[in-house]
């Protein structure tokens, strides 16, 4: 890496980035600056669009260039995200999160990877190819967008993505905000699952009662969200929502076939989760649970008394937080529906049933194995890595990814470098040179190949 | 009431005396120590008992005084607590908690009833009774023993018992710390529960988890604890764990009749507590399900995430706290050995199961009403109120009195006069003069009857 480009990547990872942080909206806006700034050196024309979202807060603005190619030529929508995760718990940092340090090779610094630094390096190679083209040489038109919020959720690009389709329209999506498989072989994801997610609510007394002059008298939420909350899955593991699984559209073989390949073992989830791989549907292997099917996970429940000792208290109320993963078939929609007629048949007796900030998120794809793209990708990253690629179907979601495809038209191809020892999301966070360099390239010759 | 007695009243009332407090030790040896003036004042022989207990901190210290009666005549034991519950939360005061404050015949202070202001009327009314005694007159050996911890489990005292059982020998114990019935009417506390109570912890991953990436490959310990929590009752309600009612005694015909005689109907419960009393197990009265069934109550559950909006996360752990009303018949030991048992059986897959905390408590008992002491007590009760003492099996727990009985081998005799509105526990607790002339009357009268 010359020293241009790492003096410009630092000077990327210094801005505080969070966007879920009201109190750094400035220094989100500052980084959107910046990358416009860079972007027009680069001979894009640039623009911040400013959400406006009358029942939110203000957002971090979204910044969209574009760099007009020649007739007839493809149009590609590369995204990207320039917000961070906060950088807590801070005690936990070797190097402050916000100063990129090298260190053996890596840069330290929250964003070094997620996602800075990964849609940085194809931005490179991106301006690579643009260095590389004769003066009259055809070329596609690039449109670059990058958004403020998608750590929380991306809601202003989600909810103003209709009003920009013809702004985003395209015909491929670049999207490096993914992982590599095991030893930086290439990767290309194949399929993402969907996410929707609610809080479950139950009131019983109107106020936290004595357990001794109330018990078995009044009605226990304590009791109820474990009741309700148990009642969705049966004893196997399997969903018991009726309705939920209707439609849902099962892997051809190749595609299992494929992501069995892919998989690791056992043995390394075990090793990696640090208990039995037991969650799911019993008879079913780890990709197919993982990759495949939906899941309904609680996320958090949380009712009365938490300290140490005894408190014999019978709780007002209690919930919990739940989020689904949803695949190809499933309509975010009609999920709600089946789940929230599930909760209200189930509610315990005696208790107030709320389904609270239900967050529709997006559905689940599945990318075609055999399309032209995936076919032209594979043959480019098989130049780049004499492994070749392999196809993943990650169980993680990126909601926005799934919308900005359907609005921009394009087909998606979702291929980044990052690896498990960066550590997105927890303190330390890192991205090595080689993985920089890796990013870049791809940009540079999957420009040239479309 | 005169006003050397309210003036001692209100001093008793500005000791800090939280007993579970640690940084409250130093005023609750004041407070007993200001309670043993008193008594010897009154011709008590007073000492402060100083728990010896090697793995716990320091305890507020046991008052025992004592005065000497006749030859032949019987011993009395009274037992009273001096801690207080702690004020928090302290905004929703309306008089500072340590300053006694008239308002409207009522007295605002914490411990203003629970229990300084129960056992010191009483204690009055003891007194009254010494002082109308002739120089000759036969009298009873009167004991009074009063702890520092009973807000949080009576541990010091418990454990000291055994030790100190020639002290505490007595024919009757009398107990000033529950409340009368609706109206003031008396009320004969002819049993009360036990309790036990334990923390169940479930352990899965080793960090938390993204649950995307590992959802239906992890076990998700926040759903587990929602399984094995609903394991514990069966869907009528009834409880689930086996053997868990074996050997309970049911009540008498008569103490059934008697109890449901006294209880408030269904309507005035769903009132007082805000939902439809629908607590317990189907088919049975509420009369049998809180004085003379068992529960198994959830004081809390707690997992994973519990902020605003969502979080999608497989936590790597949770826990309940639970604890047991228990009746006669059920030995605390037994229960233990049931519920444990029932739980490494329901241990939901890939969970490792921890029980902690384990309280043993105290089992449940109940008074035989035909008891020469009962009738004895409510022919006294009858001539202070024209309508006469109903009986009460409340199904709340003093540990401390199960134990003390059996210790002293007394007959207990437990009337107490709160009310509703004293709201102990919580901010703003009273207590009228009415009651507490009521509990000094209760006092002389008993006194002088036994």
């Amino acid at each position: 890496m010359n020293d241009t480009v790492k003096e410009q990547y630092f000077e990327l990872l210094r801005f505080e980035s969070i966007g879920a942080d009201p109190l750094k909206l400035r220094d989100c806006a500052e980084c959107a600056n910046w990358l416009k700034r860079w972007l027009e050196e680069a001979g894009f024309k640039g623009e911040l669009l400013m959400p406006d979202i009358k029942d939110s807060k203000a957002s971090p603005p979204i910044l969209f260039a574009e760099k007009k190619g020649s007739e007839g030529a493809p149009t590609v929508l590369i995204y990207g995200h320039y917000d961070v995760q906060p950088p807590d718990p801070l005690s936990e940092w070797k190097t402050p999160p916000f100063v990129p340090t090298e260190i053996g090779g890596r840069v330290y610094c929250r964003g070094a990877q997620d996602d800075k630094g990964q849609f940085f390096a194809f931005l490179t190679g991106v301006t690579d190819f643009l260095a590389s083209l004769g003066t009259d040489a055809p070329r596609p038109t690039i449109k670059v967008l990058l958004e403020g919020q998608e750590e929380s959720g991306s809601g202003a690009l989600i909810q103003m993505a209709e009003s920009i389709r013809r702004k985003i329209a395209a015909d491929v999506l670049l999207v490096s905000d993914t992982s590599a498989a095991t030893g930086l072989r290439p990767a290309i994801v194949a399929g993402l699952r969907g996410v929707s997610s609610f809080t479950v609510r139950l009131t019983g007394p109107s106020r936290d009662l004595h357990s001794g002059h109330y018990g078995a008298v009044a009605p226990n939420p304590a009791q109820a969200i474990a009741e309700i909350v148990s009642s969705l899955h049966n004893a196997d593991g399997s969903i018991a929502v009726d309705g939920f699984l209707s439609g849902i559209e099962l892997p051809s073989p190749e595609e299992l076939a494929a992501a069995e390949e892919s998989a690791d073992p056992e043995e390394v989830w075990s090793a990696d989760i640090g208990c039995e791989a037991v969650g799911g549907e019993k008879g079913r292997s780890i990709v197919e649970r993982n990759s495949f099917y939906p899941t309904i996970e609680v996320n958090g429940i949380h009712s009365g008394y938490g300290g140490a000792g005894s408190k014999t208290v019978i709780p007002s109320e209690a919930f919990a937080k739940i989020s689904m993963r949803l695949v190809p078939g499933q309509s975010v929609t009609a999920v709600r529906e089946a789940v929230i007629k599930h909760l209200e048949a189930h509610c315990p007796r005696g208790m107030k049933l709320s389904v609270e900030d239900y967050r529709l998120g997006a559905g689940g794809f599945r990318l075609p194995l055999s399309s032209p793209l995936f076919r032209l990708a594979s043959d480019v990253l098989g130049e780049m890595d004499p492994r070749g690629a392999v196809y993943q179907w990650d169980g993680a979601s990126i909601p926005v990814v799934s919308i900005l495809k359907d609005v921009a038209g394009a087909s998606a191809l979702i291929v980044g470098w990052g690896q498990a020892e960066d550590k997105i999301h927890s303190p330390n966070e890192s991205y090595s040179f080689e993985q920089f360099a890796k990013a870049r390239e791809w940009g540079r010759r999957i420009l040239a190949a479309l």
